[in-house]
């Protein structure tokens, strides 16, 4: 599975084969053939993966007990770094933009996630944490297009090195209050931010 | 090139052939290989076009002489319009995110792009129309990663059918000053918003 997922991220669905995978993993072809049957199942079972990674990373966060603002900032943070540092959760987000290209049903992306984050933003704005214009649900669907938009470029300009900048970036620019002490994600003590 | 970018927009770079281009522009394999070489030089071509089509967007909006926030707006606006409707913005948006299954250099993406809605934010700083602590340079990133993003998630879930109202989501979470009557887009007026 890992050896798929690092075929995935690095060269992409389509360039795949399920030869590769099994040199790779240094299994026989027959024995992936066995697990999986062909590279859309493998496709599939690589993103199921990524989206059991991702509520992984949320319930860690939700354990510290983190006010709203900086529980959300603190998942963006460590989705970020998650997405530069693991094999599995680069290979979700590059089976995620060649979905097109697969020939299976894969979930809508970041839909659970999407809904944290705006249960998060309504705690906030219950507590008068969120002074924003912006409702909720709509201010987590911006959040999560800017970070997925932050990730995707800066992927395609440096590999991710700078991915939590980027994601600093989003998050000061849509939601001011995460400049707060407050609401400093613990995130940024315990990591170097590059 | 329009035969090209259809098919790129509807299959995606990997599916198709230069026989399927051939065929879909009513051209000999011949004549089609005459002029691209080869399909990474067609995909290079359809980018180039993608890439000229962006600025005569702007130039566009910069004749009608908003105020530079409306004008931001207008420019989002419209470019989201395109993605929606026209084969060859569609065609340029996937192949930037296939863009790692292209043997080809293709240009950083929505470069100049970030720069001119850099510009506008600083006009609107200088004018006292643009209140937002974040400096317009990262607010540019921020909103061009928000736009990404947003398409993306668009294009994903509902063919972009939702595009523009992702896009206002986008501009008024991003840049609330956007909700003002002056800063509105006449693209608003002009067009339906779906």
């Amino acid at each position: 599975m890992l050896a798929a997922a690092r075929a995935f991220a690095e060269r992409g669905y389509p360039a795949v084969t399920m030869h590769d995978v099994a040199e790779l993993s240094g299994m026989t072809k027959g024995a992936v053939y066995f697990h999986y049957a062909n590279k859309e199942n493998l496709a599939l079972a690589v993103t199921a993966e990524f989206y059991t990674r991702l509520p992984a990373i949320s319930d860690a966060v939700a354990r510290l007990s983190l006010p709203p603002v900086a529980s959300v900032a603190e998942l963006l943070l460590r989705t970020a770094a998650a997405l530069r540092d693991e094999p599995l959760m680069k290979a979700g987000a590059r089976l995620e933009i060649e979905r097109g290209l697969i020939d299976a049903e894969l979930p809508v992306p970041f839909d659970e996630y999407t809904t944290l984050i705006s249960a998060w933003l309504h705690s906030a704005r219950a507590t008068g944490d969120l002074a924003h214009e912006t409702p909720p649900d709509a201010l987590a669907r911006v959040l999560v297009s800017a970070f997925f938009g932050a990730q995707h470029l800066s992927w395609v300009v440096n590999d991710r090195t700078d991915i939590i900048e980027r994601t600093l970036e989003v998050l000061h620019a849509v939601v001011p209050c995460t400049r707060d002490p407050r609401h400093i994600s613990p995130y940024l003590h315990g990591h170097t931010a590059a």
